[in-house]
Order: structure tokens, then sequence, then C-alpha cells
């Protein structure tokens, strides 16, 4: 099934279990979800026992100063992008001395799409100490479902990374 | 009434709507949140005209390199605590360039608790321009509900400071 098919609790649990178990610790980089993917893995009792946090950088200043995007990635390519998520997913692995990261940039909506990059286009972006991998989604949500697709996805690219299955 | 007793989406949309309508950003620092404060402000359409992002310190690490707090403030007053608080308030304004800052630092529970900082203790710190207002709460819920109350409270005092009512 579909990751973002499993409740986004169950999603985290079974993170966190891994993640515990494994010894690995996890940081975050959010920029449509606005915290969404923090929040959901620390409702879950002892997250701080992995997870060592996170950076929302909603603004295209944070995604360079606090992420180390390159200004000439989001010049040539936008904030919602490939090459941005893979950096923003570099970028705060590298600042927060994680095992993994994950980053999600996307037009959650209702404003700010285009022809090019409609409302609800999304990518997710995980990198480990083995590389990295990007996926591009285009979900058709209002802003509130779009961002928990984000979420769920995210989480569940986290858990695939690993080598745990979506719960199929 | 209590600005917890508001709905959390409500206080999110009167924060954007005065902040638009004066031209003023916010940036958020999250401890036991987790990045709770930031998806209910993201949750609002329009909120990047406003929310500039921010930086979930739940690893003493992420405080120490991303907020600047200072390692002997941590050694001496422990991480939740009043001074911690007010450090990341100015942490997070300062590195996102923000006009407010907003900052939690708490214990959710269930464990982490001790005689002298139980479970439900919270800091909530807002620091602007005209300097910074800290306040210490002890709420008694379950994990997810204390997450909520310093939501609500933190983005509360937001309004709070900007001379906005909670609501009465």
């Amino acid at each position: 099934m579909e990751a973002s098919a499993e409740p986004l609790g169950e999603l985290a649990r079974r993170l966190q279990e891994r993640c515990l178990a494994d010894g690995l610790s996890v940081a975050t980089a959010e920029s449509c979800t606005g915290g969404l993917v923090g929040h959901i893995l620390t409702e879950v009792p002892g997250s701080s026992g992995y997870y060592r946090g996170g950076i929302v950088s909603y603004a295209d200043q944070a995604k360079v100063e606090l992420l180390d995007v390159p200004v000439a990635t989001l010049e040539a390519h936008g904030a919602v992008s490939a090459q941005v998520a893979l950096a923003m997913a570099q970028g705060v692995r590298h600042r927060l001395h994680s095992d993994l990261a994950v980053a999600v940039t996307g037009i959650a909506g209702p404003g700010g799409g285009s022809d090019a990059k409609p409302v609800g286009l999304t990518y997710v972006a995980v990198a480990d100490a083995a590389g990295e991998v990007v996926r591009r989604h285009l979900w058709s949500g209002n802003r509130a479902a779009n961002k928990r697709e984000a979420a769920a996805t995210a989480i569940g690219l986290l858990l695939e990374r690993l080598g745990e299955g979506s719960g199929e």
C-alpha cells in the first residue's frame, strides 16, 4: 500500500523502533510541511532517543543560511526542485550531525502554483552516509491534505531507505 | 479566556492577519513541541508572507550550534529553564532575521521528569526589538496534550506581545 495510507503515527513509531534498534539518528529539513514531520516524529514518547531536530526553512534565506543550499541552485532550479530538496537534506544532515536526514519542499497551495510548478508539486529527499535519493510527487488535495501527504511520504522514504517496507 | 481555549488554527489566523497588516515577520524555536508551532502557523494559506521558518532544537547540540544558546547556560540551568527559553528566542530571532521570535522548551512526558522539573513543566519566551519575556507553565496532560498547550501558549504570547488580547 502507499506509505501515506498508513497512519502518520504508526509510520513514526516504526521509524523510531528501527532507529533506536540500529543506533541511528534523524534530522528534518522542512519547507512546505512547516514542521509537521518533526511534530509527528515527536508525538511518540522516547523520540529524543533518535530525533536530533530540524530546520523549517520557509524563507529562501533560511535555506541558504541554515541549510547551506547554494544560491546558484535556488536561482537555477527554484525552491521547489529536486536539486534544492537534495541540498536541504544534505545540509540538515551536516548541520545536525545525523545519520539520516529527510527534506521536503513543495507548493502546498492554494496559492503559489504555476503551469510549470502546479500546486501539490513536492520533492522529498533523503540523505545518509551512502548517498541520497529524491522523489517527485504531485498531490491534488487542499493545503492541509498536501502537507500530510508530504509528511507521510517523507517518513515513508526514511523507512524505505532503511530497508523497511511501507507496511505491505 | 485562556489562550489555549481558542482553537489553534484561529490563533494562527489572528497572528498572521496582524503580522501581515503590520509588516512583521516571525520565527520559531521549538524543543518539546517538535515543530508543532510551525506546523500550525503554516496551515494558514499565505503564511509565507510573514513566517520565516524555525529551528527544532530537540538535541542540546542543536540549541548550542543552531540557536547560539551558551553551553554555560545549558549546564547551569538545564535545557528546560527560563534562561534557555530566552536564549533560544533571541537566537532564532537573530538567525532568521525576524521581527518576532518565540521559543518553547519543556518536558512533554511521559518520561524525562524529575522532582525539580516534573513532566509538563514548560517555558515559553518571546523576543522582539523591544526585549523579551518568558513565562513558566506546568501542564498536567499527556504528551500530545502538553504539546498542544505549549503551542497554543506560544502563539498566544506572540499575540499578547503585539497588544492583541487572547480573545476575551
